[in-house]
């Protein structure tokens, strides 16, 4: 049995379909029963996101600003 | 102390309400202090949550589909 | 379904087995089918948790000293 | 190395900026690699948060009505 | 950029390896930067972690006493 | 209110103590209620914690093999 918990930017549902049938595939490859297998995905906004002390969209504006 | 997180489908607030509630007093019962007892709720879409690699809205429409 | 967690001190296995019992027996009285609702317990040490700044081992000694 | 989750009531971007700043400051300070530091802000309804056993609003609603 | 939680029972560290990085080759592959992508593995302990009220140890226990 | 999870690497006690008052200083500055902010740390090991598809062991190993 596995719960996996995946934080990432907004993507279409045709992705995020995707994404979870291969995490799922991962996990039962290595055990877990497919039945037992669970996937959430949490679309967290570049404005509640940060890395280094900045949110990536303030990063992404940074950016842009010293190019 | 305790606290807990609940994902569940999207409810009413009555039945939030009851739900937490009722998971509070479990934990009073077995020896959390009641003003020391927290619980979130995150009402979680079911294109983002699945069960064995599909959603639980994909699901849902694959099952309609073969009935 | 349900995916609950909940962050407790210590407790024996029998505790335990109670509180993951009647947590799910407070979903499924909700409405989440009883094989979809999934508990997990994390034992939370006293000295990585606290509250107003201060661990509740941390607490727990001042009050001793202060009473 | 950290990854820091704070559940917060909602905040405005200016406040949310500052408050990722200085909690990433706070773990470089002892030892986290800056670029390393990561934050993740989830903004929880009162309607979804509850402590002992009634949501924020709920108490919030209670305390006006006694008053 | 991505970070994926999983659940998953005790595993040996060679195929804790594998779970991480087959994991994060799939969200490279749907558009995370792979330095951005951080898989987190917590080993839930089956004394600790339930599906239908009871642990996956019970469980297991009460499917060898009843074949 | 505010409950704030780190996740982070093997601190001693003291060093924890320090980064719990002053994590939870940075809620209280901006608003939240001193006795109703939470922190818990996670020490997670780096055998179950990676980046860019390596644990942080393997990274570190790996660094000291190409110096």
């Amino acid at each position: 049995m596995a719960i996996i918990r995946a934080e990432i930017g907004k993507r279409d549902q045709e992705t995020k379909n995707a994404i979870i049938a291969e995490l799922t595939d991962v996990l039962v490859k290595y055990g877990s029963p497919r039945e037992n297998t669970h996937v959430l995905l949490y679309e967290v906004s570049y404005d509640n996101w940060a890395k280094g002390g900045l949110t990536y969209n303030e990063r992404k504006k940074q950016a842009q600003e010293s190019s």
